[in-house]
């Protein structure tokens, strides 16, 4: 995380950005603050539990650096954050999850029915933010992103301790999922700055790319991280039947885990251990590590093929850091 | 119910909106149809299960006559009812429903976590559907009839039960679960065919009032429907603790049924019988009815005053049309 946060900082103390970020901050309390009981509390509270923003700053990064951060482009990275919030409320009313990073989740604290409609309401407050930038086709691009999310949340769950289940099935999840969303978080930022078509589509591919990387190491450090520093128990997808990058690649080598993995949600404490410890030797981590590289490579061409109306160094500083993260 | 279909039927008849509803169909249908399972089945058999298609007739309704109706306005018509589907499969979850129009509920067939999903599928869509207008004013309207939406679920949940509800509190809650859509459903007709900004005003309320007068007789409808028409057994606000109208009207003059109001969801089939029979003699039901229809006589008032670009007659008949299931 050490490394994270570092390359992370030389991007945000850019005064530009970090300027922006503020705003998108701003923005979001504005949001949490106005709304009744329980819904302003469980909003504040989810806001409250920070995150790095990193589809804010994807979206402020892709906005043409020949003028100044313009309120749309705010209103945009304001809006995929709330988008992204409102799938995590719903993520942990269909995950019956207790924490998210090391707080009570709304549904746990509030209830079932407080976290729906919290959800509903960050959802709505999405395009309530969108409609402000008065373009159609930043809203067409944003609620084409939405509609896959949900679907992304059904195919998780159809796909529950399923261990037949291949690399492209996992790749088609993880985009509904995660980066159909970064991808659109930096095209917003391109689309309401003026930047090219071609370029648009570029920096829109580069955001698919880091969120497909994103994801695979969010899915390596769930075998693989250090439990102090990620604040979370390993095996949650063991436990949860996500079938995720390095199961899949240990399923290739060890097909005999196939059986104990489709147990995940009945293994205990010492089960889930001894798992881990299989697939690690089966060097999927290792394969997985590389297959999100080859992500962020591809990522770093796209970059290298942009005109400099574009972030590009910091761009690649992002893409870099969400590899830094496991050097 | 058969007077109902009768005016309705003649608002129906006329071509130019029977076609315009069948677009609608037309579009709900491909929405359902184009989606992975389960949820593709659990949209087509919301959409199977019809209703009045209320909300997207009020927008074609609010079109001006003066042009062909234009494809912006069936997009909209469309995105008011996804809407208002969205909410319908969210408050199944939140209530706990096993039966809506007679058929099982998307929560009760496939699951809470299928209708969560659902539900923000049908949310997002809506904006997709609005964003093919191309309109920021239109996005902008119906997210913020989104976000009320939301709010209302919350004030539905944290109001059960309270028999000091007033009606001020009751009205709000009723704009924000029904009214605002109905209001945003019709000004988006007006707004969607350049019919101007006043006589757009006057639409939404003449929508708002529809939708306030819509409410309060389904409030109506629970306490004093034939169960074999509306498909419903009598007292679910009881049992549910929702403080309607009539009960509202009835603790004014028996405040001592508040206590066994407030132990609504406890009462047995008889405790629930015997508390409709007394509300109902209190004469609170004629005057919610009355309530009601004052809505409908502002609503035809402010129809008065607009020019001949809008569909006055028709949309006089809908409004009677609420009334007259009650005559």
């Amino acid at each position: 995380m050490a490394h994270q946060d570092l390359s992370w900082r030389t991007v945000v103390q850019r005064r530009r950005y970090s300027d922006g970020l503020d705003a998108v901050e701003e923005r979001l309390s504005t949001v949490a603050g106005t709304y009744a009981e329980p819904l302003g509390s469980a909003a504040r509270s989810l806001l409250g539990a920070g995150g790095k923003r990193v589809r804010p700053l994807l979206t402020l990064l892709c906005a043409s650096r020949r003028a100044p951060l313009a309120a749309a482009v705010v209103h945009a990275a304001t809006a995929a954050e709330l988008l992204h919030m409102a799938t995590l409320v719903h993520d942990d009313v269909l995950d019956r999850a207790e924490l998210r990073r090391g707080r009570a989740t709304v549904a746990h604290e509030y209830g079932v029915e407080t976290a729906v409609s919290t959800g509903n309401f960050l959802l709505a407050r999405a395009f309530a933010e969108l409609a402000l930038t008065g373009d159609g086709a930043a809203v067409a691009l944003l609620s084409k992103t939405a509609v896959g999310l949900s679907e992304g949340e059904v195919l998780q769950r159809q796909e529950a301790y399923d261990v037949t289940l291949g690399v492209d099935a996992y790749r088609r999840r993880c985009e509904r999922k995660t980066a159909d969303l970064f991808a659109a978080a930096a095209r917003l930022g391109a689309l309401l700055s003026g930047i090219g078509e071609r370029q648009q589509l570029a920096l829109g591919e580069y955001g698919r790319l880091l969120g497909l990387a994103f994801q695979v190491f969010d899915d390596i450090l769930d075998l693989d991280g250090d439990e102090d520093l990620t604040g979370k128990r390993l095996g949650a997808d063991i436990r949860d039947g996500t079938v995720t990058l390095p199961l899949i690649y240990a399923l290739e080598t060890r097909p005999d885990l196939g059986p104990r993995l489709r147990d995940g949600g009945r293994l205990d404490e010492a089960g889930v251990a001894a798992l881990i410890a299989e697939v690690r030797a089966t060097g999927a981590i290792a394969r997985a590590r590389g297959t999100a590289t080859g992500f962020i490579e591809r990522a770093q061409r796209l970059l290298s093929a942009c005109s400099d109306d574009v972030e590009r160094d910091l761009l690649g500083e992002v893409a870099r850091s969400v590899v830094d993260r496991y050097a």
